[in-house]
């Protein structure tokens, strides 16, 4: 299968390079990703700025945007030839609750699906990273099922995988993104110069975590899938909001 | 009420300044908005460097970073008391179908739910501007109505407004994303130094424009008002993927 | 007589607004400067992304770019008539020594020189800047005496002066730079995410700071002026090179 | 002999890897440099963010900054022992007349001599690139003459090598800088949105290229060293100035 791999932790993460060595076994792997860290670009695209693309010693393509970028110029205007599927990832981290909506890493491959394609979203929870040959596993593995249930026209998948080794993973869950809490985390601090300065801090912890999400999937040493819609309508508040607000 | 206002065109805004100048009326309006252009933002997130914030002549805030970080830096960090509402924009240019989810706009609009307020997203359907003052009064009317309708906790508004007299707008429609059509647009050029490069160009023609989707109340001189949800999960697709997935 | 005014704090800076007032009442000034602080940005060129010009509300023109993208900018395509000199700054704080070289305040000035214009760059010596007006009179009193007595094609001056009112200044001192002592001065530190980073902190101390020097003149009370070459050869040492390293 | 390598166009540009291949073979050869192109940094030092440091899979550490960053960065704070001698490129083209107030190559140079170390800027006549190796041949050949002949503590060399095989090298001149005509080449355009920008074009053609510029040498298959100084005072010019400016 022809594939677009990209990711949001750069060209030159650990996590794309298993994914790439993972996935080229099988399939035929273009690696497009950011050249600088874009964890936080969610899909967020370059409009300002002309992209430049760049091919590393490795083979893969750098490109001076975000993860969006990307898979946008790759599918676009770079490939010659169409792939059939977009994978973004592994991420260093895990992409849960609402980390999805500020992720590169979904980003890259919600992009895929506006692009027309199937996608897959996979994130490593935990920032060590000691296993990310599990989930390159998990990937291959749900690759592999993706030939006889094709995925909604309008759906990605997020996948998050424990950092823990395949033979140890209690099994797959689909689930739905809890929340987090983020009222916390940001940070007051001046630099050497005596200006204030704002730091975001780590990500807040889970206020909805409970059995169904994918905080919980994880935390009990499950790969979560979350079936992501790339359409964010509240279809359920149409009606509703026709009988107020409607004129 | 307590309301902060953002906006992904920068704080120097033609937009921001008139729903400003039709918010202060009635309400208590903070300004915090990037220093500079951000269309295409996204929910994009300054994870890698500080952010500052400085007061303009004008008394706004400006932000050296994305719409997301504004309203995250307001609410979480920055203003002494908490507002009850968010609203961002007017934006120069309409955010319908899928440039919702690239929309620095709508980022912000969600950023303010996530941090637990009611929001709206308010967009100007042309890059002329000419009847900005259409677009403020729509969001003051919704405004008004939300008092008795609160949103649902999950949700936010994304209202698209023509660039018409307030006299003249057909009415209101509640209505669903459409799509555009993203297959083309990317352009290949050259800087003057003869090296490649690659630009965005406009957005594609309408692909799902049809009864029910914002395109379609916009293009029949009705204001679209779509109710967005920030939890992405297709929870449709979860029961049928336990069946091949899940393990 | 017709100037362009320019400088690396901002088009929103107190002293390029200072710079304007004092300049405006005799002369015909045009201001094109940076949309961000670039202090430090010495003569650094955007040449890999294009540059935007756009007017704000104070008349000023903002430029996303360096001091000298501004300078180049103005003289190159932007204004239709050619000024007959360029003025840096007022500087929020003093550039003397090597601080010369980083300076985006002196880089501003001598991309006026190469473009074939005299050109004055002007600090205020303290962060406080609580005489602005001092260091705009010291200006206007230097471009009087410049109509008799022209610049050399290839200098420019570096004027410093004492944040105290004009009537307190000892006078005016020609000098020669001085030198900083660099070797301490940078931080290092971690990011909430306790990811090392490393920061500049304020300039060192004096080292070469005996009498001729600018840091003497500002610390008498003198103002400081030093013609600065913008050729860079060291020709007292061409000879003893052609000795040992031609061939 | 200790050596800290950087340059403009970046830790993955060839002139870089060329060099440092031919230094490895008799130094002790440190590599810190730009992880995007650089070119046109000139000195700029980024005093707002702070900076990050990463070694790559060649060994070499990116910085994302300015190539004066990498030298600072480098010799204030990264490295446990102090090297003797600073390296900057080989640059991909010509920095040659008053390309040096702009190349971040030069200013990579200029930054060890702050930082008390003899230091070489060296450029490749041509964008092709195809000889660099002559030019990593004739930076091996100044080392070994700077034993016994050491630079002047405010001078840096400029090294400028025609792209020719080394046995086809004229000879070396010591020469000054020569003067380009910059007053063409920025190019006014539109981006695909219909807003206008402006864009740097090449440098201009030679202006003061005479006997013994830089220019001149290189024209004529020399390769040129031009002793430049990091203190800019025109020093010639004070006696005349105390004349009509000082009080």
């Amino acid at each position: 299968m022809k594939i677009l791999l990209s990711n949001d932790d750069s060209v030159f993460a650990k996590g794309i390079a298993v994914m790439h060595g993972a996935l080229q076994a099988s399939h035929d792997v273009t690696v497009i990703a950011p050249d600088r860290n874009c964890s936080g670009a969610s899909n967020a695209l370059s409009l300002h700025q002309p992209l430049r693309i760049q091919q590393m010693d490795s083979g893969f393509y750098a490109v001076n945007g975000t993860p969006s970028d990307c898979v946008h110029l790759g599918l676009n205007c770079f490939l010659e030839e169409d792939p059939e599927l977009v994978v973004s990832g592994i991420n260093h981290g895990a992409n849960l609750g609402d980390d999805v909506i500020y992720s590169g890493t979904v980003a890259a491959a919600t992009e895929g699906r506006y692009m027309g394609l199937p996608a897959i979203a996979v994130s490593l929870c935990s920032h060590e990273g000691k296993h990310f040959e599990t989930a390159a596993r998990v990937v291959t593995d749900i690759i592999t099922k993706l030939q006889s249930h094709p995925l909604a026209a309008n759906q990605i998948l997020n996948v998050n995988v424990p950092d823990i080794p395949y033979s140890e993973l209690a099994g797959v869950k689909i689930t739905r993104q809890g929340r987090r809490h983020r009222a916390e985390g940001m940070v007051k601090a001046k630099d050497p110069f005596g200006r204030e300065i704002y730091w975001y801090g780590p990500a807040g912890a889970e206020q909805d975590a409970g059995p169904g999400t994918d905080f919980h999937a994880v935390a009990n040493g499950f790969c979560s899938v979350t079936p992501l819609s790339v359409d964010m309508t509240a279809r359920d508040s149409i009606e509703d909001m026709e009988k107020w607000l409607a004129m």
